[in-house]
């Protein structure tokens, strides 16, 4: 089947500079960083405001994408599966899925919370969240209590 | 900056021939479909169970890139927002995230609901959903009551 082509839209810069250093998952993390927006796609970002808590998708460049079995959160104790029932990084098309909180925004640089990825990342999208009532909760409790 | 290729995993096949059909987010679609896994991707399906709710990564080949403001769910009644701020369709790299419940597994076909997406839009990843004990109140209520 034909490919498709991804342009990165901006680059994230974090203290996450190894593996070892990331948080297994962003619902674990409160990790603080900047993601800066390439100028020609800040149009893009008008409407989106500090308190946010937006949908951000990464282009994981480190991660291998020939492994399709691993042990869920890298836990040896736990059996092997397969890649699409997990969270890893390691995928066919290694892109990861955030739900961060927006701390604040100046110009292109988005200041964000929650992260679980690597320091030089290269940022694919970004998207609202979908809410739910019970997400509207779950927001409250994580970010005003 | 580099650029990087996406490789379909699968394909989607379902009654959603146009746009107009299409309900305008996966939270207010019960629609049916089934996901086409390539053979190739086979093993990485592993672990994924009928009953499941997984996110599902779609590569969205119709939809504009070089589109960035948009009036949110197509309503000009409301003013245009920056596309990063929207879930609409149009975007830099058009890639919509949806979180489906799995009615059926039979080999490489996964039988889903809650499609808002076209009849032979390719599949390029699918991740288990991070859950919160309000997200499985609200998965239980959606599909058990």
């Amino acid at each position: 089947m034909e490919t498709f082509t991804v342009q990165p839209i901006g680059i994230l810069h974090c203290d996450i500079t190894s593996k070892e250093l990331a948080p297994k998952n962003y619902d674990i993390s409160s990790q603080p960083g900047t993601i800066e927006i390439f100028p020609e796609f800040l149009t893009a970002l008008e409407g989106v405001n500090k308190g946010d808590t937006i949908m951000v998708l990464f282009w994981l460049h480190k991660a291998a994408r020939d492994i399709l079995r691993v042990h869920p959160r890298g836990d040896t104790s736990r059996p092997k599966r397969g890649v699409f029932s997990t969270r890893s990084p390691v995928r066919p098309n290694p892109i990861a899925v955030s739900e961060l909180h927006v701390v604040d925004i100046k110009e292109n640089l988005l200041e964000v919370s929650g992260l679980d990825i690597l320091d030089g990342t290269p940022v694919i999208d970004i998207k609202s969240k979908v809410y739910t009532d019970t997400d509207k909760h779950k927001h409250f409790r994580r970010y005003h209590t």
